[in-house]
């Protein structure tokens, strides 16, 4: 089990949200996080770094909102829900952005196919969570 | 003139929004997420701090949008409009939030009093920034 | 298999460390930020909340060391040995402190012993790496 | 006045550093942190992006190093010596290896001149706060 649903099991705050999808969100905001920091290094890493420019700045800028919706998500006491939903949907917008730009670039190269997989997931979630809000 | 304007008066790349106004949003993105941080800690040191949770994880939340803000409006190269709007719509909604929280105690705590003043001054410039975009 | 993993298993650029001591390294730095910052929260929400100030602040020095410590072993490109062993020095010492402080309150507050699970394991992964460098 | 002055006069917690010094640390760190991304995206969007490499992966684990140290230095509740030591000892080395790379580019891009400059002034509030503890 993730360190998100474990946490999710043992506050002492209730939530707004379904505790799996809430635990699925978290879990992939972090490894968005990660996943976009990567790729933005690898593909720093490519001989073919100066077409890459657009991907580079999407996966940063996708890292940083990722880092961010993560953290808030995290945060379960005195809940609010106009910043969760502004958080999420810039989260998702900034998944949608990033995971498009990596899957027009996957069949050349694996780190951006690997990251368009991690920002769907993540993008995913985000929209299973404003759903629910 | 702050480092924010330098660089931007410098970078090989163009961008969308007038200098002075993307450069002042960049500033007051960093200083709240500095003054939300350290309210966050100033509240946690206080005698009542079981009163003071919604500021604290108020402030933590608004450090962490405005972190993020400040980092994608840094970056100008492969500008991405609706990244962006919806970062700046996220922040500006933070740091409402936070704002008026903090100037809700602004006469019990100095430190919520200047909070306050951080939060509405970035919340101010991400919507000039919006009402460009 | 994490994305941490993958990530390094299709980035062009070489790397100084063993791919699994490395990929063990960052996703143990992403899940303890998590950790750390669901428990600050967690123990914001206590009845206590006055008598476990030093773990909130712990908590949050270690989810923001560890946040930076991912991020910059994410990053294989052009790999500057001084800054990693300096970093991963901090992050050893910030997971150190917090997992200690967490452990203590242990029996009390599940999530503070799942936060000191994490933080051990984090503090074992920097060593680990720190011992190859 | 600085916020992260205006903060520190204002906490309720007592502080281990001269409050000048730790001000102009922190607010070093935040403008620091700004510098770096932009200077990171400035250098991307350079035609001799591929000379650049190692500029902008400094520039990148710069500015999270830098990001990190001025929170755990805007935190001084519960104050620890230990992780304050070796987070700045971290930052200190991250401003050194980015703001010397930066200034070897500093004739030719003004981008990096000014990115030098902040790191330069970082390293030395960096080192400054460790000659006092």
């Amino acid at each position: 089990m993730s360190y998100a649903k474990q946490m999710l099991d043992t506050t002492p705050s209730s939530f707004e949200f379904d505790a799996a999808a809430l635990a699925e969100c978290i879990a992939a905001c972090f490894d968005c996080a990660q996943a976009c920091s990567a790729c933005a290094d690898a593909c720093l890493g490519e001989e073919m770094v100066a077409e890459l420019r657009k991907c580079i700045r999407l996966d940063l800028d996708c890292a940083d909102v990722c880092a961010a919706t993560g953290r808030v998500l995290s945060r379960q006491t005195a809940y609010d829900a106009t910043i969760t939903t502004a958080v999420l949907t810039a989260c998702a917008a900034a998944c949608k952005a990033c995971g498009d730009e990596c899957a027009s670039h996957a069949q050349m190269h694996d780190h951006c196919r690997i990251c368009a997989e991690a920002c769907r997931r993540c993008a995913q979630a985000c929209n299973a969570l404003l759903g629910q809000s």
